[in-house]
């Protein structure tokens, strides 16, 4: 039987001592604000919903008919158990913080129908011992066994240190099966789907046994060579095509890509010089200077769900799975670990306020899948991109995905080093910062500039803030002294501070995309702090489609109170006009349709579109 | 046995009095421009070509496996069967109109394995009597059964009007089975590929047998019910969405819905008032005025090879099969035939010089599967989109798609109504008009603007020729007479004309597109009479990067004479910039890169891009 761990309780716990350190998330109580409120509506709306919807999609039946409990047939995508997996690593975290009790029976009984489906040599897995039974470890391209067996690890890393470890013995039996089949001197193979990678590297720091670690740093290395041929399509797609230490370009399946860097990123964590570095700041360059939406998202075709070429990023089509921007936060959470750089807290924000933020609705019962920039007037591709969030999928991956990330957020907001503390996000809180300091945040941001921190006794160490590239004219006070002004990066406040005044100014900004970006060339994108704004149909005058709103070549957006129903700021940008007469699809330039006047248009923020009556929203907004 | 048929040889041979008649192919004789050449590559390169590739891809094993001439497993994809039948009909068109002796071992040989490998009750398919024997007619989604059939009568039907009826003998003995299977009366069912429908219309028009137009009939009713399920890829990929005479939005795969298309327009135009005319009106707007590249190209979305929505057109993922934009060139000439418009005529010149054209290269010898309008440098993802064209693919529907289109052009250039006779498209060549008077066209056309027509006698009924909608300052000269202004649509020439000059100005032209295609935002495209120009890597100044390049916001284009190596007028732009510093992916508004001088950038007709050392290129050309 496992032991609970003394590890940190977080995702992601480095062996050894490293840029930066993450506080134990039972350090971190989060009051209100944005994330608060959405962790809280994670666990009131989207935990139960998930937990339902294993009941009515077959997950559940998937396993209960392998132990005699269910006739039904398998329902769903062959890696459905990971649905499963997910959840119960989101309940597992929210155990870590607190009290679960109304879970417990769903939890208690999932695990019960998990000890009693898997093998005698720790096998488990509901299709290949369902319908495709006799056909285990056959179809790696396609399988997901190892997929799946990293996100059983994760649950049970999370329920480890929730102090239960019934699961953890369960994904421990699994694991040295595969330690035997897929280990040194077993089978040169790999998964199609990366994941297990960045599961095993923490079951070793859960456990102390580096052999895991080691087992993930072969999988690493095995892969690139087109170890599992070109399966169903192709070495790209199932990152095979190059090994991962002399990558330099983010290609093929975005959400295999980021979670396969989040695992050698793992390795480099805990191995230090693992031969790892030079590729992830290679990738890391080519995903958020090359292949990055404004947004966060990541992956601009949904043909392979995958990366593009560098600077081809649609507005329209933008894939941009929720997956896809989870994963790239566990990344960059990794490097910022690894490197301490502002710049990885950066694109965290910018994923979590954007990309991440628009797949959940209000409620957190509907997600997104994909998360496009643009949705057109006339959209009729629903099988394609839906025009609003569904309450679930044939494949299901994003919304428990989000489930456990929501309910482990307070692990990614404060880093400590050896001399020193780092904030990196900011939302009202608790912190307890080492050396008996507690902070106190007080904040509303991301809608207001000023972030309030108080500390309980004066700090025993340095205390660092991150100041957002984005926020132009910064300043911090510093125990009432004046205001100074703070660059990008870090600011520091000596040992002995009891009280910091930041003040990062959310002030509307239009941006420009470079110009090799040509799917919004012509465009501005509003952005307010860390959060883009959007025009939705529903904001517009009556009569006008949003696809003829021009607004002026130097636009101004002015501040217009905060939105009743979606309960957040809006911005009214003036000047607006709207083409009134169309010329043909093509035609001699010069007879370009005048645009007519039509006064203010109002912007929301991103990720509260699609919230009202299903229409047209676009981010990038045409200037001519 | 099956006798010669006495109807007209073409490709569509309507059976009842339409607004239009081809003209018989024999009775057009092309003399070297544009056309004539390429007919000639055609015969001399891409025929050959294909003969080549179907036996080193394995299309003629799999036939010989079937009779016991060849062990080699199955290649190719399951509907190889129909390369082998484009490439028959290729060369039976080339066979109606002149020697194809040379060929003939080939022909020979195929329609012996065919006669060989048809089984008793008429079914003859390589992959269903091959490697899944016992599964004819189980998976019509994928299974591309009828597909294949459609191909064979088509070939059959081309050397039937050669003269030859061996082919035909075997398509009839499949056609009647499938009549058995899926007649009225049989399975209500139909194939995931439309094509048989226009091949059984022509079977009905060729053989005088009603039967096979209302079995196409009942295929096109049977569809839009998501009668053969969702499959793989959903009812949108299948057509089987919507009613065929309900739909008025093309979506799903490109290919399938313009072959359908083109069937629907067979039926209405032997059966007035089929039922189709408001649906292919409205779908013909569709494809035309909201989902259709300047090129001509069709289908915006490699996922699924499908139509995107209204607008939804992004030069560099164009996926433009070539296959779409000949279907479309087949579709359109059957509504002119059905109506007589010249905007079908225009699409049919649209098409060919620029969507088509561009698929193949000099030699006639590699090809475009999809024909995008730029390619960014640094491009990577050669499995999904080549940057040169490709001697073969393992989906090779379009190079033999191309030998059939160019073996029978003669077919689509003129056509004929009971008072008038029509010039259609313009190339050098004589035409037998009818009534005993045979023009002689000369002309540099689509290089130059005159376009010479004499007539060896005065013309009998009065003469139509079609003026261009691009066409602007068009003016026709009759016997001598000053030239006078010819709007676009036709111009006529009365009866007794022994000679006619039009001048159709291929002056350059920049193009601007509907301010609803965000892809092309800020861009001009530069037109040439019916022709597209881009900007290539190899005609860039040392160092300038493509992407950098910026055209004066009213440019103007000089003509610089024949480029040698590529044998076309290009056109020289002057007072382009380049931007010469970048600032990161997105940032504030106001701190874009100036953009240096660089002079001169020279651009080429589009359908010549891919013929020198590859690189990048564009068709849309930023202003900014």
């Amino acid at each position: 039987m496992a032991s609970a761990p003394d590890t940190l309780a977080v995702p992601a716990a480095p062996a050894r001592p490293a840029a930066r350190r993450p506080l134990d998330l039972r350090r971190v109580r989060l009051d209100g604000g944005l994330l608060g409120d959405w962790q809280r509506v994670n666990r009131e709306g989207t935990i139960p919903h998930c937990i339902e919807r294993l009941e009515t999609s077959g997950v559940l039946d998937n396993l209960r008919r392998l132990v005699g409990e269910s006739d039904a047939p398998f329902r769903g995508p062959l890696f459905a158990d990971s649905d499963l997996y997910k959840t119960l690593e989101a309940i597992g975290w929210e155990a870590v913080r607190g009290d679960v009790a109304e879970l417990l029976p769903f939890v208690d009984d999932a695990v019960r129908l998990l000890e009693a489906a898997q093998e005698d040599d720790g096998y488990l897995d509901s299709y290949y011992q369902g319908p495709h039974a006799g056909e285990r470890f056959t179809d790696l391209p396609q399988g997901h066994e190892m997929y799946k067996l990293g996100h059983l690890v994760q649950a049970a890393v999370a329920w480890a240190h929730a102090g239960r470890t019934d699961l953890l013995d369960i994904a421990l039996r699994y694991v040295e099966l595969v330690h035997k089949t897929f280990g040194a001197g077993g089978r040169d193979d790999i998964d199609g789907h990366p994941e297990i990678e960045t599961a095993l590297v923490e079951l070793s720091r859960l456990t102390g046994d580096p052999r895991h670690r080691e087992l993930a740093r072969r999988m690493l290395d095995l892969r690139g060579y087109r170890t599992i041929g070109e399966g169903q399509f192709g070495g790209a797609y199932y990152q095979d095509y190059t090994p991962v230490a002399e990558a330099r370009e983010a290609t093929g399946h975005a959400v295999r890509q980021l979670y396969l860097l989040a695992g050698a990123t793992d390795v480099e964590l805990d191995e230090p010089d693992a031969g790892y570095r030079t590729a992830l700041d290679a990738l890391w360059a080519s995903v958020h200077e090359h292949k990055m939406y404004a947004t966060g998202g990541l992956g601009s075709r949904h043909r392979g769900e995958s990366f593009g070429d560098p600077y081809e990023l649609p507005a329209d089509r933008a894939y941009s799975e929720t997956c896809a921007a989870i994963a790239n936060l566990h990344w960059n959470w990794r490097m910022l670990l690894l490197d301490g750089d502002a710049r990885y807290a950066d694109e965290i924000e910018r994923g979590l306020y954007n990309a991440i933020a628009v797949s959940t609705s209000l409620d957190g019962r509907a997600y997104f899948y994909s998360n496009p920039l643009q949705l057109r007037t006339g959209h009729t591709h629903e099988e394609d991109a839906p025009s609003t969030r569904l309450d679930w999928y044939f494949c299901a991956c994003c919304p428990p995905n989000l489930a456990r990330l929501l309910s482990s957020i307070n692990a990614y907001l404060v880093t400590e080093s050896d001399d020193a503390v780092q904030f990196q996000l900011y939302t009202p809180g608790t912190f307890e910062v080492g050396d008996g300091v507690t902070a106190t945040v007080r904040t509303g941001f991301p809608w207001t500039s000023r972030v309030d921190v108080t500390f309980d006794v004066p700090t025993a160490r340095t205390t660092q803030f991150r100041v957002p590239a984005w926020a132009a004219g910064a300043t911090v006070a510093v125990d009432g002294a004046a205001p100074a002004p703070a660059a990008p990066g870090f600011v520091d406040a000596p040992a002995g501070t009891t009280s910091v005044v930041l003040d990062l100014p959310v002030e509307p900004v239009f941006e420009r995309a470079h110009p090799w970006v040509d799917g919004v060339r012509g465009t501005r994108a509003l952005r307010r702090g860390p959060v883009y704004y959007c025009l939705e149909e529903a904001d517009l005058p009556p009569g006008v489609r949003l696809e003829d709103v021009v607004i002026p070549l130097r636009p101004t957006a002015v501040e217009a109170g905060s939105d009743a129903e979606l309960g957040v700021p809006v911005l009214d940008i003036p000047g607006a006009r709207a083409h009134a007469a169309h010329a043909d699809l093509y035609g001699p330039a010069g007879d370009d349709a005048p645009a007519a006047a039509i006064g203010t248009v109002r912007a929301i923020p991103y990720f509260r579109w699609a919230n009202r009556a299903p229409g047209a929203m676009r981010v990038w907004m045409p200037t001519s």
